[in-house]
């Protein structure tokens, strides 16, 4: 394995201006795991309830994605979060967060896991995130995503943990939250003056920034018009991203540039359909198809 | 002469969340000539009071920007608008608009003129608009500005002016008022169908998309920390779009990608500075510096 994700396995209820869907699959290491999943060896360390049904799981496993640390709670219920997206696909209101067995989720590292060379650390409590972290002698890199709420309730945590990871990824309203700078480009640069060697800072239709101490680089979201669902976009954004730079093994400008794009293409799809729907399907040829397809809408 | 716009040299009051300037130079032509003239001949088609000051005619026509359309009103005041940027200087509120010479300005090509191939209609009434564009039978592109008070109350012309011209540059809140739509894609995609045979759409911080039947183009923008002043941004984009698209005389991809390059680039100057400061002492030099930067930051 060269990528470990911790994360959840969950199930979404998720309603759009057009449509409605009762617990589908989701979560974010159920996302990242896929999406990365086209570039590298993953393994994922989640835990789920006995109500998640086996054709999901085996979706994991049929795909190769290395599911020892996925924990199986029979008498308890997966995470549960149920949300809204306004007119604009762009603003969700989250309508209900059942945390079940994400309450007592302790992950542990296996002595394998231990020394996986890159670690993504997905949404969740900084507390959980830096004990993971402390487990963690991998070689690669690591890598984590937070959200408002962490930034509003565990800043000495998340203070914390920035100084210890590599690199973070970020929507632009949680770096204004965190910085209080209202310019991207200010509030990217001033994450990284919190410790991490890289700010990926997406922006949803917008695309995505990237900051480090003497590179900035910038990409457009791929043009989609007709958007679906957008949950697990930013998630599959991550995997691919992690999946392409372990699959490298090096932070080359040229790399990073890929691993953008790459992330950028991976969650465009997703978006096309609800929950994981268009990942199920999807194979590195038609991922590649589009990247051909990008780079003749950005390259100049 | 291979470009003319017609549109406004006007003085502006600007202020910022921390700093103010009174009666500064400004106008849509003001900016989109100077933009344009890095790349091509410019000829500038305007009104002007009595109040405007020589120095600043002086600018145009030291830089051999043919200003023998600008007409002069001795005893009449140029056109004024004060506005405000918000903390996050993109949006503005406008505190105050004199028509002043405006009010009765009826623009009229000259015999040259109307041969131009060139023609850009800044923002402008769309009376004024179709107006000056009868007049005008240039072997080129017509490329016309517009704002949301005319998508408001001149409906009907503006559909009319959609017709006849091949390029509409407008922003991203003014897409979606005309059309109704909020994906922006999709917003650009539906001003397609109401008859120009391209659509640019300018998202400010974020970039600009293109459209054609055919093509789709997407840019990030300059990733830039110090926004002084964006007013003139906008225009100052157009300028260079139009400037390097006259200069090559050509629609092919490679052109379209680079004309929109340029514009980024240099309306990203335009905002280093109040009013045309920073376009006063910018050569292509440094433009063609920044767009090898910009190169570098976007391209994969």
């Amino acid at each position: 394995m060269s990528l470990i994700v911790v994360g959840t396995v969950a199930y979404d209820s998720v309603e759009t201006p057009t449509e409605k869907r009762d617990r589908i699959m989701g979560g974010s290491a159920s996302y990242f795991s896929l999406a990365a999943n086209f570039f590298t060896d993953v393994s994922l360390l989640a835990v789920v309830g006995g109500d998640m049904e086996q054709k999901y799981l085996d979706e994991f496993t049929k795909r190769g994605i290395d599911c020892s640390g996925l924990e199986i709670r029979p008498d308890e219920k997966s995470f549960y979060w149920s949300g809204k997206y306004m007119v604009n696909m762009n603003d969700r209101e989250t309508k209900e967060t059942q945390l079940n067995v994400l309450a007592t989720f302790n992950p542990k590292l296996s002595e394998e896991a231990q020394t996986i060379p890159y670690l993504f650390l997905a949404n969740g409590s900084c507390d959980l995130q830096l004990n993971v972290l402390k487990q963690w002698r991998g070689s690669g890199l690591c890598v984590a995503d937070t959200m408002n709420l962490w930034i509003s309730t565990q800043r000495p945590q998340l203070d914390e943990l920035l100084k210890q990871i590599n690199g973070l990824v970020l929507n632009d309203s949680e770096a204004i939250q965190l910085t209080g700078e209202t310019n991207l480009v200010k509030a990217g640069r001033k994450v990284l003056e919190m410790g991490p060697k890289f700010v990926v800072l997406k922006k949803g239709e917008h695309g995505v920034m990237f900051f480090s101490e003497k590179e900035t680089y910038a990409l457009p979201a791929w043009p989609l018009e007709d958007v679906v669902d957008p949950t697990g976009a930013g998630d599959s954004f991550a995997g691919a991203m992690m999946g392409y730079l372990a699959s490298q093994n090096n932070l080359d400008s040229d790399t990073i540039k890929m691993a953008l794009a790459y992330a950028t293409v991976v969650a465009s799809f997703t978006c096309e359909d609800f929950s994981w729907n268009r990942l199920l399907d999807l194979d590195l040829d038609t991922i590649n198809d589009r990247m051909e397809q990008f780079r003749n809408i950005v390259n100049f």
